[in-house]
């Protein structure tokens, strides 16, 4: 092999920020939190963190080291990023929005000693530390000065250990490949499970998913981190604000839309990432008030499609267009982006936001059935959604056992999606939650949102019974908020659904179950057709 | 070390035309040259750059193997980028600009026994052949149909061959690290030297510099390939192209302004590479003829920083903006860039857009004294500028003898600059040219400069004169327009310059010496100076 001769750094995070203090060394980094305001920017962002980085080095981390973060998006948390990570350790960014148990158990399966913690988390970490197996020192981050009265076994202040490190500590140079972060799934099915990734994998996920077909990010930026840092790296803003020079606004754990729109326009801000119901508010906060978004020229939106009603709105009266992307917890943040060229009118510009967008570069997808054969990209077909890229998956933390991997080197995703003949996808349904008709497939999640659009609907699921000729048919569950009849949701669905989705049954409960996270928990559901406690046979009958 | 979960995929040029070819395959390639006009799009460009690879891999290219071509920039010389780069072979872009003992010297030095040729480099090719010893096999990049009659020992027909090819050949997997392309400097001391870019690096600098604070490309951008391929790898293009999913245009070898301007308005191009000469062309035919720029809002201007004036005039009358670059052959194609916010007033825009601009990430410089201790980023102390990066050249092609990297890792080379303290680099001239006078120094490049805005200065050159005192002192060289004396020369130069970098010496000649590429030799003014042929001592007295 005829090696090339360009010179073989390696792909690390330190170099990110280290990037970002000889460059945009005097851009800003805002704080703003229950009882402190910091006004900072990433050349005194990136020397704090060196001092970290040399104090973590001295207590003993350095690479094969784990360590923990439960905490909010604030400034300090930004600084343990690059200083757990700019020595070689990985850092487990527990998620506090979790339930107790669960954040416990992926504490406890990762096991170390320290967990860094915040004035917002610390109730949090009193509670789960009397179970936790191998944590054994705290450390606050929070501002230099007495630490607060607590029940946790020893608690060192995040500044003390700060102002100890050495401020000429030079970053180490890393293998690309090393741990640096750790996210786990929230864990419907089974326990959580963790995708651990490389500096190389973050870096280049931050370097493609910035660049101009996605976020399209430049020193002219600010960006606001809404999403949490414990979900898939924060959406990557705290690697690509300042690999790309954008200012930074860290709003700790408030999400308020009174407060977000605040530093919108206090802060010039001109991209905020967040998920529909987070943007809905803040349009609704806009139209009571009658106030503008100031510089906000994008929105980046995650975790469900975005109405459509909504991007219309943020459009024609405030001038924000909306980026909707995809990814998992697997895919470290996005993979593929729905860009919108600008030579689209409104309504095409609208609707080719609202899809799951395009891979960016680095990132791959295809559609498979249930053999893994491959299936065309026709818009039509739906198949298992399966990514391949620099910064997915190759497997599960400490999971062996989980078979997440094609043979031919895909994760597979669990979702069911349309691929379009230009690379545009469009999430079906969850994989498990499709329901298979006579050999074709109802998407769920479309019949749920034909259903919810009946005023008498307060909340709708549809989950798969089992059918001795179709194999599966859809039982729509839902809570009224109204009363209504099922001939007349039938005629409303008629409208929007081919006739084949319609539901046979329909079943009308007080409540619906949730997952921890606040999401329908279809699991339960099955549970209780299993069980009977619908009111309706485990299965149907032929017609 | 723990390794984290992430696929382990190499960067390679194949995946870049791959990832175009799924997501932006009805973009357009045009090609416009003497006698052909196409139409193509990146799906059919891929497809045939795979039919290619096949053939190539079928007569024994692979690992390993050399190619080379002498060509313009047209489509097929884009598919063969990617063809053979994507068997594993590195392809020598042999630059038709140098005079033809200097091919002749790379080709013979890579030595090679297939060059891909094409219409408008075949009498060259004819001319070349008798001396080329390696080079055994031609192949004309040329629609298909009869070959030319020509004197080369065995012409192949290009599309004969790809028509040989499979189509369904798929992209093997490299080594990263791989070489992919060469390209050698123009040589302007001693023989040109190579730079041999891996798969690695050639891939980064085209994402980075593709990227917000740089070229800030998309899939709505059109991009005009002026730059030549040969000349760093055709500034990127080839390559960010197809990555961010922008349209193609490519013009041959022609680069008249007429005939520029009728493609950028025709085919809605947004950006436009190339050096100033260009531009001011381009912006004298739109002037002379009052046409405008269609959609062009942007040049990338390279080589050499262009006139404010220019600059000026394409903002204020077209809505243009300026992004000036730095970059050489050792660094692939651009390394810093001049990003200009766009808060800024035009006044400090176009002030911005002029310096080299700030390293975009993945390129890191320094500037060093003699003693190679690095010297402040104040913006006033001028050093030796190195750089650093991923697609920086760790040596130079079978050229151990040359010692181009200093002990820590950085690349000389070969400036002299100054960096402000955010980062952003002012080239002050050529380190063999810059005139040491007293221990400070002295550019030569800024007094050439202000020498040639008077009205009566044809051409000049500046050299260092040795000096018993000083060390070194200013001899300005020039070629007068119309008769003028030294004195006005000299209150001219004052108002501009400070008064000890003022000439103590000029000389007025009749013409000035130039290299093979037209740049002024300022290695044989020195040779007259010795020579005693400028009519002066070799050597200035004590005053």
């Amino acid at each position: 092999m005829a090696l090339g001769l360009n010179q073989d750094l390696p792909l690390l995070l330190s170099s990110v920020l280290a990037h970002a203090a000889a460059t945009f060394g005097d851009v800003k980094v805002i704080g703003r939190y229950a009882n402190e305001k910091i006004d900072t920017d990433y050349a005194k962002l990136e020397a704090r963190a060196r001092r970290l980085a040399s104090a973590l080095r001295h207590i003993g981390y350095g690479p094969d080291c784990f360590v923990g973060s439960l905490a909010w998006n604030t400034h300090r948390h930004l600084e343990l990023f690059y200083a757990a990570t700019g020595v070689g350790a990985a850092l487990h960014t527990a998620n506090p929005r979790l339930p107790p148990a669960q954040i416990a158990y992926t504490i406890d399966f990762t096991a170390y000693h320290t967990l860094f913690i915040d004035p917002d988390t610390l109730a949090l970490a009193e509670q789960l530390a009397p179970q936790l197996q191998t944590v054994r020192r705290y450390v606050m981050m929070a501002p230099a000065g007495a630490l607060p009265p607590t029940s946790l076994p020893a608690l060192l202040s995040y500044e003390d250990l700060l102002a100890d490190g050495d401020p000429s500590f030079a970053w180490p140079v890393l293998d690309e490949r090393s741990a640096c972060l750790l996210c786990f799934t929230s864990g419907t099915t089974g326990p959580p499970k963790g995708a651990l990734y490389t500096h190389r994998g973050t870096v280049l996920n931050a370097l493609s998913t910035g660049g101009g077909n996605a976020w399209g990010l430049s020193a002219d930026d600010a960006i606001i981190a809404i999403p949490g840092f414990f979900h898939c790296n924060g959406w990557a803003v705290p690697f690509f604000g300042p690999m790309y020079g954008a200012s930074l606004v860290l709003p700790g754990r408030r999400a308020d839309s009174g407060f977000l729109h605040g530093l919108i326009v206090e802060h010039g801000i001109t991209v905020a990432p967040g998920v529909p119901t987070i943007f809905l508010d803040l349009l609704r906060h806009c139209r009571d008030t009658g106030v503008g978004l100031g510089r906000l020229n994008r929105l980046f939106s995650g975790g469900t499609a975005p109405p459509l009603a909504m991007m219309e709105a943020y459009l024609r009266d405030y001038g924000v267009r909306t980026i909707h992307g995809w990814g998992m917890t697997e895919t470290t943040s996005g993979a593929t982006m729905s860009f919108a060229p600008r030579h689209l009118p409104p309504d095409a510009a609208v609707a080719a936001m609202r899809t799951q967008g395009k891979p960016v570069f680095g990132a791959a997808i295809r559609i498979v059935d249930e053999d893994g054969t491959t299936l065309p990209r026709d818009g039509v077909t739906p198949g298992h959604l399966q990514v391949r890229g620099h910064w997915s998956a190759a497997g599960y933390f400490r999971r062996p056992d989980v078979d997440a991997i094609s043979q031919d080197g895909w994760l597979r995703t669990g979702d069911v999606a349309r691929i379009d003949a230009d690379n545009t996808l469009h999430l079906v349904d969850r994989s498990k939650d499709v329901i298979k008709s006579g050999g074709e497939w109802i998407s769920s999640q479309a019949l749920e949102d034909a259903a919810a659009r009946h005023p008498a609907v307060r909340e709708v699921a549809v989950i798969a019974i089992p059918h001795p000729r179709w194999q599966e048919r859809p039982l729509l569950i839902a809570v009224l908020a109204e009363p209504v009849t099922e001939q007349a949701l039938h005629i409303h669905l008629a409208n929007i659904v081919p006739k084949w989705w319609l539901p046979d049954t329909m079943v009308f409960v007080e409540e619906l179950p949730h997952g921890p996270t606040g999401k329908l928990d279809k699991q339960a559901l099955r549970r209780w057709l299993a069980d009977g406690l619908l009111g309706i046979a485990a299965a149907a009958t032929a017609p």
